[in-house]
């Protein structure tokens, strides 16, 4: 793990300590409150056309920066519950993803691995 | 942003470079995807007690690992497209949520702050 | 609540109730359930132009409709669970949104309620 | 398709269709819609123990019960959209899982059929 992420970890973990939310930290309670605010950006998005969503006005990409602060944040915390190195984890899967999907055979092609 | 998380983003954007992928990944599709990745790790979860989910078996937790770097896959690429510093927006999204939950007010009690 | 809509959802009380799985069907797990399953068919979709979408070739239609089906089971659970009349629910908030959202102030205009 | 859900269903297309917003109706998108009306349900129970969630209070259970018609709309345009019906499509999905999750085999177990 990066020395970053581990202490934004720690930062995360004291806070909620200070406040006596670990009771409500279990992993299950963590990935619903993940996914609820991956769906905040989903909400920001959901109207617009692809091209819109790449060209975002200065409100709309500041609140969307913040919802990803959120995922970000929840993502850490639930990996810290779960003792998941995530930088590790990344490394394994992206490995894994690039015997799944070699260049040639993919190329341009966005099925599902599954499809093929 | 950490240099660890940089060197990440650029693997990943190469990654989707040479399979001429990056036509998919508009910040809307991105979002789609990234919510997808999190009902994985929300359908590992559902039926388990909140006990259970803080003591997976080795086999389901590995599973979990590889879908929090998933998570983490997408949210990194869509940070990427959207030009967002996660770790600096983690940083404003704390401190905002230290002036919104003060320690004195919230101890132990995770009702949202709108209900306050 | 319309006749189907009831014989339907004995049905499905009765599928649980034979295979002992009430005790797994707190609304709290019913809701991660949904959120699976729509999960689901947000994948079929997720790589898709809107407009193919729109025109699903035979096979990924079948399965979109399968899903479908499986979300609206698992959303007349979850309302058999908390003893919602989801017909009723919805002509409450369809009156809501009458009001929320006029005719001559919304035509062609997908902006949230909030954002007026 | 039951009577009342055909009668819903086209309540709600008038209803776009007076807003002019079947441009924004696309399976794609009524997708994401459905996901973000979920993830509001979610958010009301991911703090709450399971035995909390199946005893609301009164004034959640009212947010919840708004909340499902809520995605109980956004199915029914989702179905219309792709000339989907509800009811034999669930009929459909109930016959296959009576087929998947024999009695005498999963009594009290949860686990995903894939699984056995």
């Amino acid at each position: 793990m990066s020395e970053a992420l581990r202490v934004l970890q720690q930062r995360l973990a004291a806070f909620a300590a200070a406040r006596d939310w670990d009771q409500f930290h279990s992993p299950k309670n963590l990935a619903m409150a993940l996914s609820v605010e991956v769906a905040e950006i989903v909400e920001e998005l959901q109207w617009l056309t692809e091209g819109e969503s790449q060209a975002l006005d200065a409100e709309r990409r500041e609140r969307v920066r913040l919802e990803l602060a959120d995922v970000f944040i929840y993502l850490l915390r639930l990996a810290d519950r779960l003792d998941v190195d995530l930088l590790r984890a990344a490394d394994d899967k992206i490995a894994q993803n690039e015997r799944k999907y070699p260049v040639e055979r993919v190329r341009g092609d966005a099925r599902k691995y599954t499809e093929y």
